[in-house]
C-alpha cells in the first residue's frame, strides 16, 4: 500500500511565513515528489471552532485565504487533495467512538494539550475574550482525539509536523492499537514526518519573539507586498547591542540571520550581495564589527520578495478566480469525504454497529428465539 | 408546534420491572394519550458503548432484546419512532459542535456525571474490569453533551424522566441556550416529565437493594416465566424481624410491599385477596401481626403475573417475528435519521459553516478581491 500524507491548517488568518518555513514549503515538495499515492490537506475549520466557537466568522472568512495562501504555495490539486474539514461528518462520527478508548487522565497528561491551554490563553491569568475567561472548553480538551480521528479517516501513514507535535501522533498511534487491539485490525497506524533541518523547526515573529502571532502584529504574511515586506523586514528586530556599523554583532536570536538561515541560498548573493560569497562570510563580517543592519536586511528583503514574487503571482491570479477556489474545496471535499466513508464503514463493521447490513446477527438471533420457542 | 418525546434505554440487558415501573409504563400512556405530535424511542446503544468499548457483543446483543421488551409493554411503530442511536450519525456531529460550548469544568460539576462514575465502577476500588481500572473513558465523562444531541436532534420538548436526570437537562438546557445566544435561535429547549407519584422512582432489587442489577441476579425481567417469577417472589427480601406469622411486620422497606405500591389496583384484591378490600388493609394486618409473608407474597406473584401476562404474550408474538422487529427499528432509524438531519441542517446554517450552499459567502469574497484588485 503506498504512502498517505494528511496535514493541514487551523483558517484563523492569512498564513505567514512561519507557516511557509514549518510546513508549507516541504509541503509542495512532498507533493511533487512523487513518493504518496495521496495527500489531503485539510482546512480545519472545525478545530479553530474549538476554541472560536463565539467568532465563528473569523474562521469562516479565513478558510478562502489559507486555500489561497496553499494555490499560490503551488499545492495542486490535481495531485494534493484540499479539504473542508467540517464537511466531513464522519470525522465526528470517528472521534465519536475513539472518545471511548481515551481516559479523561491520559488527555490531561498530553504535553501539546497542556501546553496549547497555555498558548491559547485557557488560563485565568492570559484570557483575551469571554469564551477563555469561562475555562477549557470540552471540544478544545478533546482535539487530540478529533486530529486521532482526523489523520486515521484517510488512512495516512505519514504527518509532516514538528516535534511539539510527536505528543499528538503519539496519541492517535495509541487510538489505532487500542481499537485493532479491541475490534480487530482495522486502522493505519501513522508516523510523523519531522523536517530536515532545525531552521525550519520555527520561525521567529519580526520583534524577535518565538512566536508569530497575528495579535502580535509581527508575522510577514505570503500575501504581504514587496512594500509592505521592505517595511516590516526595515523594522524588524536585530542584535539590540549592535548599536554602530562597527560594533560587533551578534548572529544568534538576530531575527534577520534567523530569516536568512531559512530562506537565503547561494544563489541570492551572485544576484543581491555580490561582495560576499556565503551567509558563513556574511555572518563572520557582522560578528567582527564592519556590516550595518540596513545592508543586511536590504539583502534579507530581496531575498524574500524572490520567494514570494511568484507565490503573489499565483495568489493574484487564484484571488480573479474565488468561485473556482471554492469549486476546488469543494470537489475536494466530496473526495475526502468518501474515502472517510470508506473507513468509517471498516470501523462500524469491526465494531459490528453495522446491525441491518448484518443478516448474520438477525439470522442467528431468529434461530435462537425459533429454537426456544419450540 | 406540538410536543415532542425523546426517550430510551441503554442495551445492555433485558428490561426489567423497574423499567416498568419507573418509564416503560408511563411511556405507553403518554404514548396513547395523543399529546404529543412525535414520540422518539431510543435504543442508546452508543450511549452504552461508553462504558463497553471492549464488550460490543453485550450491546449488540441486547439491542434486540430491549426491542422485544417495548413491543412487549404496547409501544407501538405507528404512534412511537423506535431507533437506534449508532444508526443517527447526525448526533456525532451536534455532540461534536455542543462540546465547544460546555467546559470541562462544568461537565466535572455535573452531580449525574459524579454519580454515574460511582455507579458504573470508574473508580479505583470498584472496577470490575480493565476498561473501569484504567480511567473515565472521555465519551463516558462528555455524555451529557452526547445527550444534548440525542434531544435536541429531535427537537424534543418533554423528556420523562427521574429527578435524578434533573442535571442532565439542564445541562441540555444550557447548551441550547449558549448555542441559540451565539449562533441566533436554533435549538429547542426541553422541559423534564417527573414521574406521578413517588412508588414509581425506583423499584429496588428483590434482595431489598436500592439498584436492581443484572450483575446482583436482583432483577425481575419483563420476559421472565411465571414461575421464574414465582421463585424470585418467594425469595424476597422482607422484614428481617417478622419471624413467625403472629409478630408485628414493617411494611416500609419490605420490598414485597414496595413491590404491592407499584402495581396492585383495587380490583386485584377481589381476584386474587378477597379477604382484603384494600392494600391499606392488608398492610395494618401485617403490621399487627398475625399475617405471614406467603400469603403476601403469593398475592404480590399473582398480581405481577397479571401484568406480565399481556406482555409475555405480546414478547411470543414478536420473538416469533425477529427478522420484522428489525424492520421496524430500520424503519424507525431512517425516520429518526431525517429529522436529526433536519435539525443538523438548521445548526450548520446557523453556525454558517455551509460554505458551499452559502452563495453570499462566495459572492461576497469574490467581490472583494475583484475591487482590490482594481
Amino acid at each position: 500500500m503506498g504512502k498517505i500524507i494528511l496535514t493541514g491548517d487551523r483558517p484563523t488568518g492569512k498564513l505567514h511565513l512561519g507557516h511557509y518555513v514549518g510546513s508549507l514549503r516541504r509541503r509542495v515538495e512532498l507533493q511533487n515528489s512523487g513518493e504518496f499515492e495521496k495527500i489531503f490537506i485539510m482546512i480545519a475549520d472545525a478545530q479553530a471552532l474549538t476554541d472560536n466557537a463565539d467568532n465563528p466568522e473569523k474562521v469562516r472568512q479565513n478558510i478562502i485565504e489559507v486555500a489561497l495562501d496553499y494555490l499560490a504555495c503551488g499545492l495542486d490539486p490535481e495531485r494534493s487533495t484540499l479539504f473542508i474539514q467540517s464537511q466531513i461528518p464522519e470525522l465526528c462520527e470517528l472521534a465519536f467512538y475513539y472518545m471511548n478508548l481515551v481516559t479523561v487522565a491520559r488527555l490531561q497528561r498530553n504535553p501539546t494539550v497542556k501546553a496549547e491551554i497555555q498558548l491559547r490563553g485557557f488560563s485565568e491569568n492570559n484570557a483575551e475574550n469571554d469564551l477563555q475567561r469561562q475555562g477549557i472548553p470540552v471540544g478544545f480538551f478533546t482535539y487530540p482525539i478529533s486530529q486521532a480521528s482526523d489523520i486515521t479517516a484517510f488512512r495516512a501513514t505519514t504527518v509532516p509536523a514538528g516535534e511539539d507535535q510527536e505528543p499528538m501522533l503519539e496519541q492517535t498511534r495509541e487510538i489505532v492499537h487500542k481499537f485493532n487491539a479491541v475490534y480487530g485490525p482495522t486502522l493505519v497506524e501513522p508516523e510523523i514526518l519531522l523536517p530536515q533541518n532545525a531552521a525550519c523547526m520555527r520561525l521567529p515573529g519580526t520583534d524577535g519573539k518565538a512566536k508569530m502571532s497575528k495579535s502580535l502584529g509581527n508575522c510577514i504574511y505570503l500575501s504581504d507586498s514587496a512594500e509592505e515586506v521592505r517595511k516590516k523586514v526595515m523594522g524588524m528586530y536585530t542584535d539590540p547591542d549592535h548599536l554602530r556599523v562597527e560594533d560587533p554583532g551578534k548572529v544568534e536570536g538576530n531575527t534577520v540571520f534567523t530569516y536568512l538561515d531559512a530562506f537565503c541560498r547561494p544563489e541570492h548573493f551572485a544576484a543581491y550581495l555580490p561582495d560576499y560569497p556565503s551567509l558563513d562570510e556574511l555572518k563572520a563580517h557582522y560578528r567582527r564589527g564592519g556590516l550595518g543592519d540596513v545592508k543586511v536586511k536590504k539583502f534579507l528583503i530581496a531575498v524574500l520578495n524572490e520567494t514570494l514574487d511568484p507565490i503573489r503571482e499565483r495568489r493574484r491570479y487564484y484571488e480573479e478566480r474565488i468561485e473556482w477556489v471554492y469549486d476546488v474545496l469543494h470537489k475536494g471535499s466530496e473526495t475526502a469525504r468518501e474515502e472517510a466513508a470508506r473507513t468509517l464503514h471498516d470501523v462500524r463493521e469491526a465494531m459490528k454497529i453495522n446491525y441491518f447490513e448484518d443478516r448474520d446477527l438477525i439470522a442467528s438471533q431468529a434461530a435462537l428465539y425459533r429454537e426456544k420457542l419450540g
